[in-house]
């Protein structure tokens, strides 16, 4: 990736997390909304600094397929509440216990737990209201409102949670490993990009191809996480560095060497470009938002 | 209540329970689907002999607005999985710490602490998702997830669940637990009844009549629960009697005495049968349902 293509990449999604924030503060209640706690801690939650992929992938998916932005923006929002509300949870004490993220307190250590419980349930349900209320035709509200709760229910998301607790306690095997990232953080990529696909009203093929990008972009999205976790920077990453191989997770550093994962996550991206292969130049930023992938320090 | 008319709904509503709960089977995700842990928590948390109030209430009010009952049994089993959610995070240490609902050890208890916030999540997710693929149009479905999110989020049921944990710390006003309750307990029954009218397409004015009931029903569903607490039986109500001033909870029954308490809910339960004065015999289960409030005794 060189460097001019970074610098545009760079340029291209700081403006997108702008509207995307933009967006995300018209769509959550207010701050002062009664009761103020519940919705100061809904937003803290939200509003984290986070890279905002997942609306970012919905909107690119759109545009490639020829479809409106604005009408994207709110899924678009929808899944950064949906993704949002699972770090909530997942920071809780009884799940993964941690303090901190992106280098501030987490929601349960800012409030308390009982909060970022209600918090996150109350980030789930705005998730699906956004979707209802957005100004889109009823039959698409109703499609994107099913694919989002299969991606983020008990057979995704969540599904993906339920087995990465069960293996904390063992040995997986690396084909498990792999399931539990494909369900765990792959479902939701794969909802974000088909869901943009939806808005535009992509044909088969074309969403058959931003799938086969999804998926493989999920597995280059954790193998480089993985990655991150055993030779990022602490003060970038915003959390320690090494945290999970003291939790005793399970990653893909257990199995492969750096340069052996590196090479795997590289693999992943020449995947996700070949998935792009039926796209011209409007699929550029996908393109180099894999590369980028293999470049992140945070 | 006469004898005849406490045995007919008696009947009626062991049968309308049934029916309920062979749709809720149908509607999760199979127990043994993939993971089994998280599906198996889901079912824990729903297949747990509750009244199944919430479902009756849309089925009853969608039969008054002459809609079609199948058409409503998918919404009345998406109010009943929100309900279940509810009492699953409720039942949480870092929340209410209940360790029994209903005679058997609560859904953290049953698992642990992190499968029962997953379990309550996934019944969250998995109510839109039913409304979503019901066979419903498309116009209604969007309309009907706007009302339920509305009712179950950071305004409505999560709003009065915080207010809750915070009055613990303190002593409440009359007003301000008439709001707590209004939000937390009387949200969801509103969305019952007026999702039911939705499925009938209800006009405005019998809509108005079923939100008045609603919204007295609630209390009167309120008032009698704190008063069981009180004066109920530990074997008939499956958790221990007391239970509320032990945990210094603000109740009705630190505002009135017992006799008061059986006045403020008849006096409730009058403005339900008032609110129904435009229906007739047809609307005689929902009467007799709001009667019933007065010699409920679990």
């Amino acid at each position: 990736m060189d460097e001019t293509a970074l610098r545009e990449l760079n340029h291209n999604l700081a403006r997108q997390k702008r509207e995307v924030e933009a967006a995300l503060y018209e769509l959550l209640p207010p701050e002062d909304a009664f009761p103020p706690r519940i919705h100061a801690a809904m937003r803290y939650g939200v509003m984290n600094g986070g890279k905002r992929l997942r609306p970012i992938l919905v909107r690119e998916a759109c545009r490639i397929g020829g479809g409106d932005d604005a009408a994207a923006l709110p899924v678009a929002c929808a899944l950064e509440m949906i993704h949002s509300y699972s770090l909530v949870h997942d920071d809780l004490p009884c799940m993964d216990d941690d303090h901190f993220r992106r280098g501030v307190p987490t929601c349960h250590i800012a409030f308390d737990e009982a909060t970022a419980v209600l918090a996150g349930d109350a980030l789930l349900t705005c998730a699906f209201h956004t979707v209802a209320a957005a100004e889109l035709p009823a039959i698409l509200k109703a499609d994107i409102i099913r694919e989002l709760s299969v991606a983020a229910g008990s057979r995704g998301m969540i599904g993906g949670q339920i087995l990465d607790l069960e293996a904390e306690e063992r040995v997986v095997s690396l084909d498990e490993l792999r399931q539990i990232h494909a369900l765990k953080t792959g479902a939701l990529f794969r909802a974000a990009l088909r869901c943009g696909g939806m808005v535009a009203g992509m044909d088969a093929d074309s969403m058959a191809a931003v799938d086969d990008y999804a998926a493989h972009f999920g597995m280059a999205f954790q193998i480089t996480d993985d990655i991150l976790d055993v030779a990022g920077e602490e003060a970038v990453l915003g959390k320690p560095v090494g945290s999970d191989a003291r939790n005793q997770k399970n990653t893909y550093m257990s199995f492969f060497s750096l340069p052996q994962a590196q090479q795997l996550a590289a693999d992943e991206v020449l995947a996700c470009l070949k998935a792009l292969d039926r796209f011209g130049p409007e699929a550029d930023i996908l393109r180099t938002l894999a590369e980028y992938l293999l470049t992140r320090n945070s």
